[in-house]
């Protein structure tokens, strides 16, 4: 993929946590002026003293009213939100807008309603930390990693370069797909495992009631398999309600799995089993040296 | 729990692979001699070059006969196969033997049928690595861990003792209750999870079998979620084979639970999802916190 070097002039970031607070520090040198936007003082002020921003606000209109790029670095449907709201009139013409939402269809939606002359394209960074805020920032986040872009209605072919440009920068992979494709995507590798682990939990915490002893034997196994069900349930429910159909296809396929390898260990067919297994284990195992080899 | 230190004059550990190699290397300093018996021949001269044994041989009979302690460490069924093997005929009196399987109930009930004067307790060190062999041997892998012990007809209070001084010596936690309580606990928190980890693989390979941004696109959420799916098909295969009634007890309460949080997703009730999904995460964070703390 060819692509310019990234600048931007004045870049607005939304929304002052884990991710645009890494995201500040990856840009810091591409951009002349960075401006951060976030209601919470303490996220602010955080980002002002660290350099991670030249100014900070919490007011969005007139935090991006002169940016030729802003990223929308919050929950999906703040993000919707945002972009439903009058943020479009008050983005100069050719502005860049990108966001980095975990879905993606209910926002590329939204950017089709913003005013012509303002370029959008969706964004998703496959990154994260088991814990957020700005304080855990880390410039490196993204470097390596595949960060999904899809098109809006609103982008145009120079807005979609700039919006490869401005990825490479951080020193991810820019990976183009509809936001549909996506959204089934991560349906799969992301939205079912939190909803089984979180199960999985659940499943256990009731025996637990009448039986410690769940507790205090469950070891490596549950820990790895139950970590999901860790993850903050206010992204989450935001991440599944803007996701529900491709969930629910999801989990009917899951079900069928189940129990096809559940017939098949109660009626003690246990060589059907294990040929339904092993190519499992060839799979997960061929997965994840790839993905430990990438990283 | 008060037990005198452990001593054997003769441990004879059936099987030398992680488990019954880290066995041998902790118990080193409790025994005067120790015999390995392993049907490869690459096990045995690897434990007699590293003195993990003091002897080793393919034959079960002649390697149990002079112990007074004999551990079994290998496949339930095979343990099984074993007790029902005239094994008990070749031991001496007051010979305790204990196993390490990881379902007890098919065990202990084997254990009833050996000879009055043979003493015999089920046990199950809550302990593992990722890959197993000779090779991985840890002295420390029992340390610290729970190792649950579950009686049997030939339990006498003093063979009770016995095992409960023998698991001390590891520096693990002994821990007692019935071969049926333990079964249906580690349904929960070990077999369910690895039915999951293995569907959910399954359900993922299937949809990147026309796609393969599935795989390109699966982080870590995914990897943690998926790891249990690389465990060794026979190994699963024989745990989850001699405990099909507690798997499939949890997997209809799994289910019930899952439809639970879909019913609430796909019906947009946010609220109750999020009412529902907030103590599983406080459940999931309590434990973890004990669970780092103790290691």
């Amino acid at each position: 993929m060819i692509a310019t070097s990234f600048r931007a002039r004045h870049l607005s970031i939304v929304g002052l946590g884990l991710m645009g607070g890494s995201l500040a520090l990856a840009l810091r040198d591409h951009a002349d002026h960075i401006t951060g936007i976030d209601s919470c003082e303490a996220a602010r002020s955080y980002g002002l003293r660290g350099g991670f921003v030249d100014c900070a606000t919490d007011d969005l209109f007139a935090g991006v009213n002169h940016a030729d790029v802003v990223i929308l670095a919050a929950p999906v449907r703040v993000i919707v939100e945002m972009l439903k709201m009058r943020i479009g009139s008050y983005l100069r013409s050719n502005t860049l807008v990108v966001d980095i939402g975990s879905t993606k269809q209910d926002i590329v939606d939204a950017m089709a309603d913003l005013p012509v002359g303002v370029n959008a394209m969706g964004g998703h960074p496959m990154t994260g930390k088991e814990n957020g805020g700005i304080e855990e920032s880390d410039r490196a986040l993204y470097a390596n990693r595949p960060f999904v872009l899809c098109p809006s209605r609103r982008t145009t072919p120079a807005a979609r370069l700039r919006a490869i440009s401005l990825v490479e920068s951080l020193g991810a992979i820019a990976i183009e797909m509809e936001a549909e494709r996506h959204d089934q995507i991560v349906a799969g590798i992301s939205h079912l495992p939190y909803l089984l682990s979180a199960t999985l939990v659940a499943t256990v915490a009731n025996q637990a009631d009448s039986d410690s002893a769940y507790w205090e034997l469950a070891a490596g196994g549950f820990r790895d398999t139950s970590r999901l069900a860790a993850s903050d349930v206010t992204m989450m429910g935001d991440i599944l309600s803007t996701n529900t159909k491709a969930v629910a296809t999801l989990l009917a396929q899951f079900r069928m799995q189940l129990a096809m390898l559940e017939t098949m260990l109660i009626g003690g067919d246990e060589q059907r089993l294990s040929q339904s297994l092993q190519p499992i284990r060839r799979a997960r195992k061929e997965w994840a040296d790839n993905y430990e080899k990438g990283r």
